[in-house]
């Protein structure tokens, strides 16, 4: 199995993706929020790159969702915080979201084989699922502005690791795969006070965000993964 | 001190670049082989960016030197491995370089207020000279073939290391510093091997070339910088 880690969003071409899995990874927070909102009984969530798409797309019953500059947007039922998908809140919606970063990663993913949505909240079951597709995987860290994000880096790192253990052949790695995999195993015990210091991670605390920052540093947190089917992620073995 | 690392070569812009010091990073082989060079008495290295205007410059008593598909190029004087470099044969001679990455690196820093070549054999004194110069740094691996090279990213990772070393207040790094900072830590007593199995240590170990990735992987085997003054590489100290 060949493994590629690829830096940010704008650095893949469709063409990398044929006969692929590729696991998006946003870790703070677009990812680590889909996953809990799906945990918590949301029905999908539909990643769109406007915020007028947002509101065109919108049905009875659907929840508008996402940030601009890391708050809710005006007018939207629900901003990027996993603490705000609650079941009571979400349970059998659809949640339509657009956030700066993560959604766009989604949305260019769209041409590989199967899409998964990965964070440090479920990267085990991510690698488990990418095992079992068999197929080559791209890890596609979803970066902030086009730049690399630290808490991304390290989250394919721990994915390539739990590869590495779950294959009797080894993971073949590109470059940038090497490098990632050393980056988290130099911080293998202290991820939360990695991402801390990550330029995501330094400016979602100054805005009062440090609980979201401990919740998406949750190791395995859940074991289920998001999958896109058709233009919305749905969990994993439910519905595909 | 603010410190930045930049992946690959074609990731750079010249707007970057004002009032910093550059220290462009080639492992293998380029800027290696121009330490070498330089400490065997040659006088000068010139980056060029083509074969034609490699030719066009040379005047008597030059080098026509570098690498297509990490061999030398038909007709020139030598190639890219730094064994070549002898004293006999370069001493006191202007060397004009061309190669497939790292002269490209070169060229593309020139707006830089300082820069210098750092590869693995002179990791140490470049963070030294770059903490002496007073300026923010940034870290430009050269990559292979506009993609981020591990090698690269070790040394990057090397001179972050002996950055803070040197410095009482904390470097400032961004996302991809703090990458290449925990990988190289990750790899701190097993260089050699994490940089044979890199995409081109692999390739220049199969084209014959195993002596060249153990020779480039030997840290601070020399102590000193060539740094640009105009066009041209010279010896840090002695002429600027």
């Amino acid at each position: 199995m060949q493994v590629q880690v690829i830096s940010s969003a704008n650095e893949i071409s469709a063409s990398q993706m044929v006969n692929k899995t590729v696991i998006v990874i946003d870790v703070l927070r677009t990812i680590s929020t889909i996953i809990t909102a799906l945990a918590a009984g949301a029905a999908s969530v539909t990643p769109v790159e406007t915020v007028m798409e947002a509101r065109s797309l919108q049905r009875a019953g659907d929840l508008l969702c996402g940030e601009r500059f890391c708050r809710k947007i005006t007018g939207f039922d629900l901003g990027n915080s996993p603490f705000e998908y609650e079941a009571l809140t979400v349970d059998s919606r659809r949640i339509l979201l657009t956030t700066t970063n993560g959604t766009r990663a989604l949305l260019k993913a769209m041409r590989a084989d199967y899409v998964l949505a990965g964070a440090l909240l479920n990267a085990g079951s991510c690698a488990r699922l990418a095992h079992d597709l068999r197929r080559d995987v791209i890890l596609l860290c979803a970066g902030a502005h086009d730049q690399f994000a630290a808490e991304d880096g390290l989250c394919a790192g721990l994915m390539i690791d739990r590869l590495q253990s779950l294959r009797q052949a080894p993971v073949e790695l590109d470059d940038f795969g090497l490098a990632m995999l050393g980056f988290y195993r130099n911080n293998e015990h202290s991820i939360e006070s990695a991402v801390a210091s990550s330029l995501t991670g330094k400016k979602l605390i100054k805005l009062g965000y440090k609980k979201d920052v401990e919740l998406c540093t949750k190791i395995d947190h859940f074991n289920m993964v998001p999958r896109l089917n058709g233009d919305s992620l749905l969990l994993a073995g439910g519905t595909s």
